[in-house]
């Protein structure tokens, strides 16, 4: 039982509206949205004589909600309401990125040193030695985020077009929290062969591919093969980014209800992309008791019913061999992590944990299992959303993971490397300021890339894997 | 013969010096590098006490001009050479582009809005209808700039992180001139096929494709099937661009020399991508007899050595079968136009041309004759050279060829609108302007982006491909 979604700005109107110059009429609209959960937020007076025309910015708390708000506006005696813009639509506008020139292009002199005929001693300079590639083009700093929409958010499969949005929030991201240049790519086919085909040809202009949103099981073929063709790091975020993340929300919590990773019992639901990444990773940090569960219950070798990433899923897993569904597993269990679905797991069953549980549930946009409905059971809750505490965001991760693969021109992003990224997101915060519900910093944290990065790259020289 | 070749900015140097605080020393040194042919330009005193330190810039012929100033510039007695920058290669350090957002990210409420959770609400708009990508995506401003690098300037094939510089530089002209953003797509495959899957496959995030040096014959397949495919714009702009600019030379120049389209006849010289495209660009201008030259001589159906491409070209050009060479071709011509090596034609064979002969000479670096050497033989000439008269620049045509097909979301870039671009680039100087020295508009002419644009547009409107 989920509680109903708060008020927030993804929902948000502006709403235009003239009213008397007198007092009355747009105190009583104002009054009107909140009355119905609206929260009203900057005011504007458009300047002018006569009637006063404002524009109000109002959050909603979902798009319904959006729409019953926007018929109260209009029914508010003595206020015209003149138009209504959905803002999250309006930031969309034309999209959301532009490419800017470095340098200005405005004379004979910069033209014939930027383009032709100077351009060409820098061409021949790199065709002569590829590696100067990483010095006199774009290379050294510039991501393609490729997508083929097929797993984008929770909407599934929606295609490269609905993908684009989702991409271009990427590269912003990837701009603003680490000064890496990225562009989207999306991408018409489906099929793993030519995804790998695509991202091959297209690899010469990047330093590296962040591959996003490709639906499981075919984003393991696709991102294996791809790392085994190039020589510059390929890593697809919902798994990598996600198990980073996570990792280091759980290195934290183990410290807040004191717990070794060697000793915990962990419990995940979904095993796709990211619950396959995040197990895989959670191994190679030293824990040792994963049960991974799909719809069907308990990954184990019995089953005959798993594609072969799964079925590999299963050997490396659930060393006790349990039979079951992901309730009756946490029974006895330290962690529960969730990648799956809203409902997955219940209040009850969370209840069954040993004491010092820690629960993340990312399920998208609601959690396996909503915080208010444990809390109390739970030491440690961590979700995906930003209005509860311990939001686990892969923003945490991916700008400063590839800033420190750029930086040392990495040709790969290795286990090494994740690690050392989860061990610096979870450092950033002081062992004396952690508390149950800050494990995980925040991801407007601007402490978090830079430290990302430099343990990246260091993780990179380390292993041999720097240029 | 040519002439030898002017210091200009694209070989230019930053020499850092120190010389004493006195008369002297500094003086030679600008005298040595004058009288060895450099041009000295900015000097700049770097602030200090005792010695002084200067960076000056200093304009070179060529390369090896450059490397012999910075040898004289070590040999002048009491200056101190303390470093030699290339400024083109400094230009280029690091890249030309960068990729930037067109709105802050800074706050949980614009992540909110920009990215997760909000962005599923436009993604989803998208999916349901795919035309609203046009809206709500970069893609109604975008263009992919895709090589393979197989024929780059005049470098031929130096490979894709060769051709990055070039492709950069094509974004950067994109942009200044006609505030397209694009970016460049380099692939690691020279296959037809490949290349036609891959730029099929990252098409949906774009808006157009710019193919741009891709050697002939591959680039008639890769654009005729690309076109075929894709309900964007597909333009080889080593083709058409360089079409629609010598078409819209060329109606001037005939203005200027009182001749018309349909009683000229042409010789032209390389049958490459470019020659092909202008050819047939002449032939939709009205143009009836264009004699195609390789270096076998003149292309015409009793050739049997000729790909199916230029097979096309020989039947449909030529009309009177004329068999010889280029030079031979010449006699009693009106127009020639050279897309393909220095000396391909000689002065003799210009003084055999009729009167008012229009010379296009376009080779790279130097064109098939030298201006200088056909001086008084020729009434109007041009080439692809900044520091002659009448440059031939593709700058003129493809950002707002571009910028036309984007604005109207058209499905293709047809031959009306290309005709239509090289009218409205003709169209910018005014009959009472003409001159044989000047019959095409500066690259930096502001008003050819806009007229393109407009002509172009309304084109695609007249033609049923805008949307």
């Amino acid at each position: 039982m989920a509680t109903s979604p708060r008020a927030s700005a993804q929902f948000s109107l502006i709403l235009r509206v003239t009213s008397p110059a007198a007092p009355g009429p747009f105190a009583a609209l104002v009054d009107a949205l909140e009355s119905a959960g609206g929260v009203v937020g900057d005011i504007t007076l458009i300047p002018g004589d006569g009637p006063r025309t404002r524009e109000l910015v109002v959050d909603a708390a979902t798009a319904d909600h959006a729409k019953q708000l926007e018929e109260i506006a209009g029914g508010v005696a003595d206020v015209t309401l003149e138009s209504v813009t959905d803002r999250t639509f309006l930031l969309h506008d034309g999209g959301k990125i532009v490419m800017g020139g470095k340098i200005p292009l405005r004379t004979r002199d910069e033209l014939s040193m930027l383009y032709t005929p100077g351009v060409a001693r820098v061409s021949r300079a790199v065709a002569d030695d590829v590696s100067r590639a990483w010095d006199l083009t774009i290379k050294r700093n510039t991501v393609a985020v490729v997508s083929d929409g097929t797993a984008v958010l929770g909407l599934g499969d929606i295609g490269p077009e609905g993908a684009m949005p989702v991409m271009e929030g990427k590269a912003l991201l990837f701009k603003e929290f680490a000064n890496v240049d990225s562009w989207p790519i999306v991408l018409s086919t489906k099929v793993p062969d030519e995804i790998v085909a695509t991202v091959a040809a297209i690899a010469p202009g990047f330093g590296g591919i962040n591959l996003e949103d490709i639906s499981a099981p075919r984003c393991f073929e696709v991102e294996e093969r791809l790392k085994a063709m190039l020589d510059i790091p390929v890593f697809h975020d919902d798994q990598h980014g996600t198990a980073i993340v996570v990792l280091s929300a759980l290195l934290n919590a183990l410290k807040v209800v004191g717990k070794k990773p060697e000793e915990v019992k962990v419990v995940l639901t979904g095993t796709g992309s990211a619950g396959v990444a995040v197990t895989y990773m959670l191994l190679n940090a030293g824990i040792t008791q994963v049960i991974g569960c799909d719809e069907h219950g308990s990954l184990h070798t019995g089953r005959t019913d798993l594609d072969p990433w799964r079925a590999r899923y299963a050997e490396r897993t659930n060393p006790t061999g349990f039979v079951g569904t992901a309730n009756e597993a946490l029974a006895g269990a330290d962690i529960f992590i969730g990648v799956s679905v809203p409902g997955a797991i219940s209040r009850d069953a969370v209840a069954t944990m040993n004491d010092g549980a820690i629960v993340c549930a990312m399920a998208n946009p609601n959690p396996e299992v909503m915080p208010e409905e444990i809390a109390g059971l739970a030491a440690v809750i961590a979700s995906g959303r930003s209005d509860y505490p311990n939001q686990i965001n892969n923003v945490l991760a991916f700008p400063g993971v590839f800033r420190g693969a750029l930086d040392v021109r990495a040709r790969a992003i290795n286990e090494e490397m994740k690690l050392a990224a989860a061990n610096a997101i979870a450092s950033v915060i002081a062992e004396s300021e952690l508390r149950p519900d800050y494990v995980i910093p925040s991801p407007f944290d601007a402490r978090v890339a830079p430290a990302v990065s430099a343990a990246v790259a260091e993780a990179a020289r380390a292993t041999g894997v720097a240029r």
